[in-house]
C-alpha cells in the first residue's frame, strides 16, 4: 500500500521514481547567497513577495569566478540561478499543501524536482568587489549559487503576459 | 605572452581560470530538445528572434520523468532550462565578436560559463504524451533538457522592464 506510506515523506497521491545511478553532468557551486531567512517557513513564498518586501540579499561570488562579473554594472536586473541543495529529487508527482491534489513537478515551482535548480529575476542594488546586493530572492541563507546572467525584458518576458492561474507558492 | 596565444581558442583579452578538480553537484539529463538547427550559425541569436520566427521545437521528456508533466497543460508559457554541453566552462572574461571588448561571463548570455545552463521562456503549443511542442527556443538540435517550470509573468517579469542596453546576442 505505497499510497498509505509516509515513511520517506511521501504523501498519498505522490509518486517517487528511481533516479539514474549516475549523473550526466556536473555543477560547480560558484558562490553563496546570503539572505535573512534560516528556515523554509521564514522565506518569502516567491520572488514577487520578496520584491515587495524589499529585503536585500547578498550574492557572494567565489574568488576564482569573480572576474566573470566584469561589466555586470551595466544591467539593472539579473537572472540568478541557484541550487536547492536540501530538496529531494525523486518525486515526479507531488501534492502541494496549497493545492491538495497531485500535480507533476514540471507544473510546479517546488524545489523538489529531478534537477533542483531555481531562478529569480533580481534588481541589482549595489556592487562591492565580489558581492552583489540584490532585491528579489526567496531562498534560504547559504544557498549555493550556480549562475548569473543579465536579464533582458525584451527577450525573457514574452509579449503575451498571461495572468497566473491561481495563487503562486513555491511548494 | 598568454594574450597572443590562441592555441585553446582564447582570444586576446580573454581570461581562462583553472576550474575545480571536482564538481559540487550533479545533473540528470531528463530529456532532449529537438530543433531545426544543426549548427551555431543556424540558431536564432536569442529566444526573441526564435519567437519571431515562430519555429516550433519539440521537447522530449525521457520516460522516467514523464509523470512530472501532469498538469502542465494549465500553463501557456514555460521556463525551459537546458545544458549547453558543447561549451567550454573556464573563460571568465570573454571578447564576444559583437562587442570586440572584454566582458565577464556573468554579464553575457554566452553559452561559455562555469555552469553552461541556459533558459528560455517558451509558448506551449501542443502536448502529445511526453512531447511538448513549443515556440521560443534558440538552441541546437539534441540539446539536453534539465528542467521545465511554469512561467508566471507576475513573478518572473519585474514590473520595471528595462530596455536592453544594446543588441542582444548569445555570444
Amino acid at each position: 500500500m505505497p499510497e498509505a506510506e509516509d515513511e520517506y515523506g511521501v504523501r498519498p497521491g505522490e509518486r517517487a521514481i528511481e533516479l539514474p545511478a549516475r549523473f550526466d553532468a556536473g555543477l560547480y557551486f560558484i558562490g553563496v547567497i546570503r539572505t535573512p531567512w534560516k528556515s523554509r517557513d521564514e522565506c518569502p513564498k516567491n520572488p514577487r513577495e520578496s520584491r515587495e518586501s524589499k529585503a536585500i540579499c547578498t550574492i557572494e561570488v567565489a574568488e576564482p569566478y569573480a572576474g566573470a562579473l566584469a561589466g555586470i554594472e551595466a544591467y539593472s536586473h539579473l537572472v540568478v540561478v541557484y541550487f536547492m541543495d536540501r530538496a529531494r529529487r525523486d518525486l515526479v508527482v507531488q501534492v502541494p499543501r496549497h493545492l491538495g491534489a497531485p500535480r507533476g513537478a514540471f507544473a510546479l515551482r517546488s524545489p523538489v524536482r529531478p534537477n533542483p535548480l531555481a531562478l529569480s529575476v533580481v534588481r541589482l542594488v549595489k556592487i562591492e568587489e565580489n558581492k552583489l546586493s540584490v532585491v528579489g530572492l526567496d531562498c534560504l541563507d547559504g544557498t549555493p549559487l550556480i549562475d548569473l546572467k543579465p536579464y533582458f525584458a525584451t527577450v525573457d518576458a514574452p509579449a503575451e503576459n498571461p495572468p497566473a492561474p491561481g495563487p503562486i507558492h513555491d511548494d
